[in-house]
């Protein structure tokens, strides 16, 4: 049990979530099971509301905040899936919501945070958008919504697996790719409580693998901004609280190539009629190409989003 | 009621397929129904076995065989969903197919059929492989499958129908793609009996509309070998026995161009992040592109399938 979240909050989160998140399906293929010697259970979080699983831990936040601080707004930074998945939240609860985003943040990304009503604030670099973002918080009272280091937004990521692990609770193994590791440390503390013997794997681009060396450290191992297809895993490092959680629940990180993770879109796109984004792709990869142990003879796969900018789309 | 096929027809081949075909998900999308200004529901035949709804009739006629005619096979034409269709029934089925094929056929299509066990015969011209097809049912003792103008094969495709308006029992509208006319008239057929009320439409591509016109002229029109992306509706003229079915349930087939078609499958991939083929999205072109009545508030579209090939999708 983990003094940050305990699987209490996870069914906590999937009450409160429910509203505004769908409970998406969990498809197979036998295709890909051929292809990749197993049995593996896809977990469509790409058909979720926004396009990813973001919203569930935006939701979660949102809607755990007191009702008093709901009228000053939410903040957050993100050119991506956490964006759009705040901004639907903040609608949602009757609130408004701020979004830092770089100024180079791909058109498609801004119009729909926009379309779901959000503000957007630019920013020139990276390195400023957190202090934006906390500045616009304290001098307008808006709760700062993080991208994944909090017990709320955990709890609300671990709802995914939550579902899935009722669905199909005789899973040998569970892999979700990682970023800050929000998704798997709350997967993992949902699927391991309903089955205490899973398996729990991570999976990161080989060229971000920061989770991978921090968990080979034994603490954390910053990286340099990744070059990586998977857009959603380009952290630096793990974080604070979903550290020590993956640390204590995961077997192993499995990494793998940009090439992998390119044709295992393509797979999922053209055998399995479903658009995944690079980063859910990530960890399709990792059981496509039979990264997991040969022993392992099932796996549930969280397929994070399916967001994917049109032209990285052509060029794939 | 129709001569060639009830409904308690559906309902049987619906008890005998059930080994073999997927009950598909129904899905339904916020963004889709503010652009198209109604609800639509999507029956998603995309995720069928196979890929496409061609499994439903297939199984049913492989399936209701005699028995003694099954060990001397199978043997149907097809380029295309229906050649894997038949290739997978007859393997369940034990027996084996032999499928003709013109020999310009894309690759993709001969591997897929040939690793469901098929035997593959190539044809010079298109002109030919009926009577091909036809030579070796004579010489073999296998049996025809028919592409769709048959009450066995209609009352299989009715299946996605019945499946559908179970689960939504409301709807005011059902449109499916056109090609010969087995789909529709199956499917008008199964949610006409639950939901007598319901309107059918028909979606063919402009530059295939031999359906569209033969409804306007009261007979059997046939049109040249028309150029359209919708491979799967390329049909010459409706059948002769589904078209008596069509011209009874459906009020209107309506046309979409090639372009609509293109940015239908365009929006459904990028914002519903599903893969369904140029046919399938005919049939969703036609909602999103308001072709409907304007006062039919909700609608059913038989999304047909996904199989779509690579390079067509990069054309795109």
């Amino acid at each position: 049990v983990f003094e940050t979240l305990s699987v209490d909050r996870v069914y906590e989160a999937a009450e409160r979530i429910r509203p505004l998140a769908h409970r998406t399906p969990v498809m197979s293929s036998r295709g890909f099971d051929e292809e990749a010697g197993l049995r593996a259970c896809f977990k469509c979080e790409n058909l979720q509301r926004g396009g990813s699983f973001k919203i569930r831990g935006a939701a979660n936040f949102v809607l755990s905040l007191p009702r008093e601080e709901l009228p000053m707004g939410v903040v957050a930074f993100s050119s991506g899936n956490h964006a759009q998945a705040v901004a639907i939240a903040a609608r949602f609860a009757g609130t408004h919501a701020t979004i830092v985003m770089p100024s180079d943040a791909p058109r498609s990304k801004v119009e729909a945070t926009r379309a779901n009503g959000a503000r957007i604030v630019f920013t020139e670099s990276l390195a400023e958008r957190e202090a934006v973002c906390r500045g616009i918080a304290e001098e307008t009272g808006a709760s700062f919504v993080p991208p994944f280091d909090h017990p709320w937004i955990m709890a609300g990521q671990g709802t995914a697996g939550l579902e899935l692990i009722e669905e199909v609770p005789d899973l040998e193994a569970l892999i979700a790719p990682v970023g800050g590791g929000g998704l798997l440390s709350g997967c993992g503390v949902a699927v391991r409580a309903v089955n205490p013997k899973i398996r729990i794997f991570g999976a990161e681009p080989a060229a971000a693998s920061d989770t991978f060396l921090s968990l080979e450290a034994g603490e954390h191992v910053g990286i340099e901004p990744p070059v990586t297809l998977a857009d959603g895993l380009r952290t630096l490092r793990p974080g604070a609280l979903t550290f020590p959680i993956l640390k204590s629940l995961a077997e192993a990180v499995v990494l793998v190539t940009e090439d992998e993770i390119a044709a295992a879109l393509k797979f999922v796109l053209l055998r399995m009629k479903i658009l995944i984004e690079p980063s859910a792709a990530v960890a399709v990869a990792a059981v496509l190409f039979r990264k997991l142990p040969a022993e392992v003879r099932s796996v549930g796969i969280i397929v994070s989003g399916g967001n994917v900018d049109y032209e990285v789309l052509r060029a794939l």
